[in-house]
């Protein structure tokens, strides 16, 4: 934070805070269409679950936590607890903006999710992927970041495009 | 339909409709309650899905078929197309009456979900239930009716209380 040369936002602090603001729901649009990962109807939602949020508080079952580099909105992650299940967590969406990328954003922002998710006794965080080849670096982070694939349902989102479920336990119950 | 003799509800004609009632949405919180299975937070779940299908139609997301002896509400299914995929659905609730159970009104209902998806389109249907002792006979129903266990998901819902994952294809895309 305050002083930082302009060597490229890879090497700035990456500042993490889990208050919405009034312009997180276009920042969250922008950025999840930039990734070119989501189609336009997913782009839509992950918007929505931020309106949710800045509406409703933490009862709308959406939480975040967002990842700016100086000014810039440079990742975020939107999870909240699963309704009908006692400490249960589910990762809904994270995001990275392409340009700062393997930067170690995602890693900030997940164990983030984490820390927030066991101070609220929560136990465990399911992440639904694609089993697309396409998602392949998306898989590989997950697993490294300590999430086993619990289950995987084939042709779930489209022919050919199966629904992978990773899980993590952040400790036994 | 027309006259039946008073010999039980289980020997009268079961009736189907798709459309929803004004007092659909009490009928429901009432039967769900009844089953004895469910939880005061799934039961105002259950309700408020019957009143967000009132209130905007099938673009809620939420789309029911209610079985009726006579002037008696006996069971119902919710179900809906899963958001972000092409063909998959998912069959949030189903419930029966506990005096009216084991007369084929389960069987009823799940054949005309089927058919209401096969209809718009969709190829697969998943219906997720609890591992526990408890719903031996509704994962026995599931199985009968062509439903396979397509994921476990170890103490999903709390310590000892898996979720299990159903999956019918339809047809193969």
């Amino acid at each position: 934070m305050s002083m930082h040369t302009k060597t490229g936002t890879s090497q700035r602090t990456i500042v993490l805070r889990t208050r919405l603001k009034p312009t997180d729901p276009d920042a969250v649009r922008a950025l999840v269409a930039a990734t070119g990962r989501f189609s336009d109807a997913e782009v839509a939602i992950a918007g929505e679950l931020v309106d949710e949020c800045i509406l409703r508080g933490t009862e709308s079952g959406y939480w975040f936590v967002v990842a700016e580099i100086g000014e810039s909105f440079v990742g975020y992650a939107c999870f909240g607890p699963i309704p009908c299940t006692t400490a249960s967590f589910d990762l809904y969406w994270i995001a990275v903006e392409p340009s700062s990328q393997n930067g170690g954003i995602g890693r900030r922002l997940i164990e983030d999710v984490e820390r927030q998710v066991a101070e609220s006794g929560g136990t465990r965080i399911y992440v639904d992927t694609s089993g697309r080849e396409a998602y392949t670096a998306t898989r590989a982070f997950y697993e490294r970041m300590g999430y086993e694939r619990a289950a995987v349902l084939k042709d779930f989102y489209a022919p050919g495009d199966d629904k992978v479920i990773f899980a993590k336990v952040l400790r036994q119950d």
